[in-house]
């Protein structure tokens, strides 16, 4: 718990001053004042997250987290377990949604193996960082030690530190692992205390019939296991996944590194749940990249008092959220790189 | 009236056949279906109108339509006259917000000065294709001649046509004037018989007493020239402007053409309630940006039926969302276009 506690004692409140001074900046361009909406809001929080009111979204990358849930074995999700290893295959390829749309906005797509119940081979894109071959049915009791639970988010920090190393502008997360929006609602049934079926949805599209069959599994793992809302890694541990842990970790750590991070969807909130459980100050750091049709996704944004940059009812994970507010937030700040001044343009100001 | 009658009888409705087409080949890509909500609905959309599979978004235009309003006289905008004119030359200098998201998505920005009261010396990126100097203030007349309302629409036509031929994928709509929040909000009143009061917002900021005369003015120019709902040529020509007539030939013109067009804001939306008054069918044919701050915006596209692509809470017209919405737009048709299908990626589908 030393270097967690480290890092999560050393991350500092948002620039108050760098937020003041990209308003300032933005007030001179030639528009009426905030007329540009969640646009300027956006690059406000770019520049005070990067402290740079000139900042750059060049180098742009989507970490999409892989594992597998010991929990699917309650046939909790529409698809089999083997999709899993198939989408990684199919990511490795170029062919998922996540792939053609970091494609488009000029993002990188890095998997990261750090749980599937198989052994890939070595590939271009492809990181194997395992905690384990998929997690135990938290049905039957924890669905990892929280050894794991603390190596899964170790994973996704020192991905982050690794990045800024090698120079990194925005990171996205994401996430693919059948069975995952099963823990995702889980944990955050726990760390919010409301009901799962308040928070239960149809993840890659189950009827109604599984969807209580969904919602009696949930309720059955937080009786059994009992997580403790007041340690996330407790929660991560009995009801949780390798993937959330390791988006968990990736945001700690891009906080960390001043590195503007993107979260995607319903899972990749859970994840960021977690790690605003361990250090409140993140939320402050985070861009939502959308809201999800998964229907607790709203309930998680209402939590942490985000709004949400896109919504397009897209439930679909991998990052793909994540892919299109990136070009958003990227388009923000050229905004405030790019555009005018009323003194540079000649052009008058309100009357 | 015979060449726009002949354009607007020649409009078919949209392809029920590539919906469907374009439908089966969304649901056969490795993602749970319909799991990318409004970016397949979009795609769906964008191959009926070109009626291609695999469509291109490569060529993007942004047309930026100017024109001057005589109703300013009546203090009815936050910013003077002469800001439309030096707006232009700042849209032509490239640091307008329209040429910054404009360059971001990788589309084309060209100004048409459509009645901008300033001759402008010949330049890159610019049409001069002028009706008038200027609307005259409608609450003493008539904005323009029934004439010069045809010749607007004519002017947007004609741009479409050139256009097609040129070679062009995509096209988005935007405008510059100052005070043209006010014959928008008047257009609006007009066609949907809301009263002014709950049609007319703030423009680019004005205050409240501001405001209240705004709607005055609205009512006084209705009240005097009695247009008529049922044609919305009277309507342009009576309390309209130079560049929404533009943007409304435009829409005809791309829908003729059948090229995607990208309606942006508040402005550009009073374009297309008149092209969709003079052929209802136009409006399946459309593709809304973004919802505007500008508080009548969405009652429009309550009226149209329609869902924004965004919402942005943008208010600067421009093309400024048009631009956005572009590029999401293209990141869907790239998702059809270049997506994996289970065969191909051997996924296995739902259970």
């Amino acid at each position: 718990m030393n270097d967690l506690q480290h890092i999560l004692n050393s991350i500092q409140p948002l620039s108050r001053d760098y937020l003041e001074r990209a308003k300032i900046k933005l007030d001179n361009l030639t528009k009426p004042k905030e007329s540009l909406g969640m646009l300027e809001v956006v690059a406000q929080r770019y520049a005070a997250v990067k402290e740079d009111l000139n900042p750059s979204t060049d180098k742009k990358v989507i970490f999409t987290f892989a594992g597998d849930h010991g929990v699917v074995e309650e046939d909790v999700s529409a698809f089999p377990k083997e999709v899993t290893i198939q989408m990684v295959m199919n990511m490795l390829a170029g062919g998922a949604a996540v792939n053609v749309l970091a494609r488009h906005v000029g993002a990188k797509v890095v998997v990261v193996d750090i749980g599937v119940d198989h052994d890939f081979e070595p590939a271009s894109g492809l990181v194997i960082n395992k905690v384990g071959y998929g997690t135990k049915n938290f049905t039957r009791g924890h669905a990892m030690t929280y050894e794991e639970a603390m190596q899964s988010i170790k994973v996704g920090i020192d991905l982050a530190g690794e990045y800024a190393k090698i120079g990194v502008d925005i990171i996205g997360t994401g996430e693919m692992g059948i069975g995952n929006t099963t823990p995702s609602s889980a944990v955050f049934s726990v760390l919010s205390g409301l009901p799962p079926g308040e928070v239960t949805g149809r993840g890659t599209g189950v009827d109604d019939i599984a969807l209580q069959k969904k919602v009696a599994v949930i309720e059955a793992g937080i009786r059994l296991n009992q997580p403790n809302p007041e340690d996330p890694v407790d929660v991560l541990a009995k009801v949780g996944g390798f993937e959330i842990g390791g988006i968990a970790g990736l945001i700690i750590g891009c906080v960390f590194h001043r590195i503007p991070v993107v979260v995607d969807g319903f899972i990749s909130t859970a994840g960021a749940l977690i790690a605003v459980g361990l250090c409140p100050i993140i939320n402050e750091y985070l861009f939502f990249s959308h809201l999800s049709s998964e229907s607790g996704h709203i309930k998680m944004l209402e939590k942490l008092g985000q709004r949400p940059i896109l919504d397009l009812d897209m439930r679909l994970g991998e990052g793909t959220g994540a892919a299109i507010a990136m070009s958003v937030i990227e388009g923000a700040t050229k905004i405030m790189n790019e555009m005018a001044t009323f003194d540079s343009a000649g052009v008058d100001g309100a009357l």
